[in-house]
């Protein structure tokens, strides 16, 4: 059987220089339109559009044919190329001075008639693109979505195989592991009752990689996360994962900085400026109120407790005898109405805040507030001078435990200042986190993840709330884009963070035995980190949240609406994986089926 | 804190033109060697090994730690590199003509005594070294086969980023697919009772990709297949998965070569010839009796049908009567004794023969066999000319329905003239494959998978157990390296192959009835292949079997010795996930834990 050729160059890659030629191209219809029974198409495929010029008498496919073409048939086409008349150019299209004037039409697939239009001149429901995402992707601004994100992972790719990084596999059927209990269970048949787990990420492997001797390992991992869907979150995403023996923070720090100054360059044209900021998380804490601060713009938090430091103001004096603190934003000239003033207060009510006080800067550099009344006139001067004030701003003061105080203002800062659109590009590199997260009550959670080198061992076990681990994020525009450490390669310093941690050692053991083993035949220092490639991608992209980047993603719920996945399965499938389904669940599919 | 330097250079990297310079390097001891107080070691990283002197007076550290260190402790080193004395260089080192005179030692890590020797002088049970992955790869063989690992990889992607292909990264929870009943199922904890699957292979979701509009897809696409593990498999493997629309098998077939070439290259520092061989599935059949061939040898099958149409042994006669073939091979010299022909005889019967017939080629060119005296001088003559024979031959000759005699005759061929080693890489293609495979039972079943295109409809309605499909493999060395296919792009096409396969309307709408969807919409004609990279490495790395090339394997029964996957997990999350441990899984579990 003698192949078929369907084309011999492409829509978008013909121009004047082409006139002349005869030349076969395949595509999609873009548009019709029939002028007199000549029919004009707009033919397209990834490299652009081409204008055909199909007329029954010369097209060698009859009439009846051209006028049932209609919008996404699959056609190829050949004919001469011809310049248009000056008239006839258009200069919007790249292949605007020509069109293809058909000698043979064959129609390779017709089509349907679209559930949704293609030129996103209407908003689509989500739901309705997932289910037709094969049609969705075919819209412009998805189709350079995927570009980007294989074009970010080239750059990534480039950058550390030019400095030599090995990129390895590492399992994706894996032992249930220490990071959260929210591990994607996968049940063995060949050993049934038992359970494998999806990584939440390769973290004991490429340290074990280290231990093996791999000087400097990569891997566009996929990992997975078994968690509510709140948010902008998938149960299966993609991390670019590396990790160095003999590293420390600021050799990591630097790839980091080059990965992304190359991903910015190839998806924006944008050279950025290095090194990035740093900050210590604690900095981030009091200026921006967050640990993955926006610094695209200022409004940076001000500590105001020394200045109210001797207030008659009750409610600012109790807090600060309690150990709190008084901190505030200049939020500039809003121009907001009581009622919008009131929301405010709501909102940080909302957040956890006993209280708001705002303040307007009148024209004479009074202030406009309930609880002006209580304020000396020293205290709003100190006020005014703090914050930087000019008539008309609006300035907002919230007084609580340090924790709240800077949950409150962070949330009012980016609610009041956060930039439209995404034009600039700020990264921002933040370290020394805390070791441990405590909790209400007093429990301890590792931060980052258990196996976090502490800053110094003896600050860890004798003060363990307020220890410093050598961890650190890197952010973008107000996001974390990921984490990374120099991790722990000593088996002591690791035995000794499970116990703060109130791991028992035979939990430790049964957990992780084999990883603190492998830590006991010579491991070399190492650090990495890792970079949510998802999330990275739809910034630099202006994109609304991650599932425009992903090429097919599931809903909130973790469905997938295109093919019906997850899905029930035959019992005798399970029987073999040694589970059953629960009565409860079998319940519930026993109303879901009987009829109403 | 100010972070630590652990190194200015590397073992590997140091030479003559060093000598004299201060430098720090870092790595494990390979070896040590005490000569009257003064320690020689070897230092080992990724680089290459480097000798160090430490002398207690000048290394600033104690003759105690000198004494302490043992192998695999990873040390941090300072000194200066001196020249060895001309009766001191060590031809074998590339770092052979120096070594780092010692003023500063660090010992970063101590290493417990290894479980195993690293050196490869004493052969370690697989089971050990997969319990201890991670000094297993440190040994040289195991590194490089993950840096050829890696180097293939990269020859593949610089071969598709070149020609333009989109890197798309296609979900891994997925809904059940058609390929196999081997799906491995994931339990969903939102949709309880309802469960994803792993994918056998992207197949669907790449061919929505063409219909998408993407016009050259690729992917090193992780894949699952929960198949028992006789043989060379794994649970979860590695593809190279590809995919172009308005493509045919020959361009298919040349990207495959460009791929295979630029790996082949990579490992082994080899040209392939091209255009690689071509075979008919039937021809390799015929010629090899298996549809995997290793050409890198002759000894071919001969048909020897025609020469015993009328003979008079009652054997052959009855076969060619109803319908079946007489074939045999040349198997040259092989000088076996009667016992080693007997084992022959039994080794044709458990392959399903119902006998097998010897003969050997005499000085005088008679055939000694216990059947020779069946055979007439003119066969007998015939037979030597047909088979080529010189005196010392073995010939093996097998009467049988045809597949039986492909099967024991392939078989035996391999067995026969198998070569040593891997020396010559020998690619073939192998074209034409059946559409389907026809049972014991008559019943049909798909040759590659239900999207592949048949080379003719009406042939494949009306005659399915002899259509031939667009399907092709790559084979190399007798191995198959994987299969591809021209895809089916209509949906009436489409419908007719369910319907063949005896898949009724309702269960293809109910388990493929998104994609037979999707085909409705405008679909390119499209073709692709994937390559199983764990097998091609393994082959270009002479390894006995794929899991030397990965990374972190699972042994033949789906365990990994080192994490202890898979394991029992908590009732609670099961509980989560709506699904429970089966009564019977339960008692077993009761009987193991209870002390006997």
């Amino acid at each position: 059987m003698s192949a078929e050729v369907y084309r011999t160059t492409r829509p978008g890659l013909l121009g004047a220089a082409n006139v002349g030629e005869t030349v076969q191209v395949a595509g999609w219809i873009q548009t019709r339109r029939d002028h007199g029974g000549i029919v004009f198409v707009d033919l397209r495929d990834s490299t652009g559009i081409l204008q055909v010029v199909l007329d029954p008498e010369a097209a060698s496919a009859p009439a009846a044919v051209l006028s049932g073409l209609r919008r996404e048939y699959v056609i190829s086409v050949t004919g001469a190329v011809a310049a248009r008349g000056p008239e006839q150019v258009n200069p919007d299209l790249a292949t605007g001075e020509i069109e293809l004037v058909a000698t043979e039409l064959r129609v390779l697939s017709p089509s349907d008639p679209l559930p949704f239009q293609l030129d996103g001149r209407v908003d689509v429901d989500e739901a309705l693109r997932l289910e037709y995402r094969y049609l969705d992707l075919r819209r412009p601004a998805m189709a350079a979505n995927l570009q980007a994100r294989s074009n970010a992972i080239r750059a990534m790719r480039r950058v550390l195989d030019g400095r030599g990084f090995l990129e390895v596999e590492t399992p994706t059927l894996v032992a249930s592991t220490p990071e959260g209990a929210r591990d994607v269970l996968v049940p063995s048949r060949l050993r049934p009752g038992r359970f494998y787990a999806l990584p939440q990420s390769p973290q004991l492997f490429k340290q074990l990689l280290m231990i093996s001797g791999v000087d400097r390992y990569y891997q566009i991992a996929r990992c997975y996360r078994d968690e509510d869907f709140r948010a902008d979150r998938q149960i299966e995403f993609t991390q670019l994962d590396l990790e160095g023996a003999f590293w420390g923070q600021d050799e990591v720090l630097e790839v980091l900085e080059e990965v992304a100054v190359a991903v910015t360059r190839d998806l924006r044209g944008l050279e950025l400026a290095r090194p990035f900021p740093r900050l210590t998380w604690q900095e981030a804490m009091d200026r921006f109120g967050t640990d993955k601060p926006d610094i695209r713009f200022g409004m940076e938090i001000q500590d105001l407790s020394a200045l109210f430091a001797a207030t008659g103001f009750k409610a600012f004096a109790e807090v600060l005898a309690g150990g709190g603190t008084v901190r505030g934003i200049n939020a500039g000239a809003q121009g907001l109405s009581r009622a919008g003033l009131d929301g405010l207060v709501e909102r940080a009510l909302a957040l956890g805040a006993k209280g708001l006080v705002w303040m307007v800067v009148e024209e004479d550099g009074s202030l406009r507030s309930p609880v002006a009344k209580f304020l000396s006139d020293d205290e709003q001067a100190a006020l005014g001078a703090a914050l930087r004030v000019s008539p008309g701003d609006l300035l907002l003061v919230v007084a609580d435990r340090f924790q709240v105080v800077a949950k409150v203002l962070g949330a009012l800062r980016l609610d009041m200042g956060q930039p439209e659109g995404h034009d600039e590009i700020a990264f921002v590199m933040v370290t020394d986190f805390p070791m441990f997260e405590v909790g209400e009550d007093g429990s301890l959670t590792s931060m980052h993840h258990p196996f976090t080198s502490p800053e110094d061992v003896t600050e860890m076990a004798e003060s363990p709330g307020t220890a410093a681990s050598l961890a650190y994020d890197v952010v973008l525009n107000g996001a974390e884009l990921g984490s990374g450490s120099v991790r722990i390669h000593n088996p002591e310093v690791q035995a000794k963070v499970f116990e703060v941690l109130g791991i028992t050692e035979e939990d430790a053991s049964r957990r992780f035995g084999w990883f603190m083993d492998a830590l006991r035949y010579g491991t070399p220092p190492h650090a990495g980190f890792a970079y949510g490639i998802d999330r990275m991608v739809s910034i630099l992209q202006d994109q609304p949240n991650i599932r425009e980047v992903i090429p097919f993603p599931k809903t909130q719920t973790g469905a997938d609406p295109l093919t019906g996945s997850p899905s029930r399965v035959e019992k005798e499938q399970l029987g073999e994986l040694g589970i059953e389904i629960a009565p409860a669940v079998l319940a519930i599919w026993a109303e879901e089926e009987s009829p109403t």
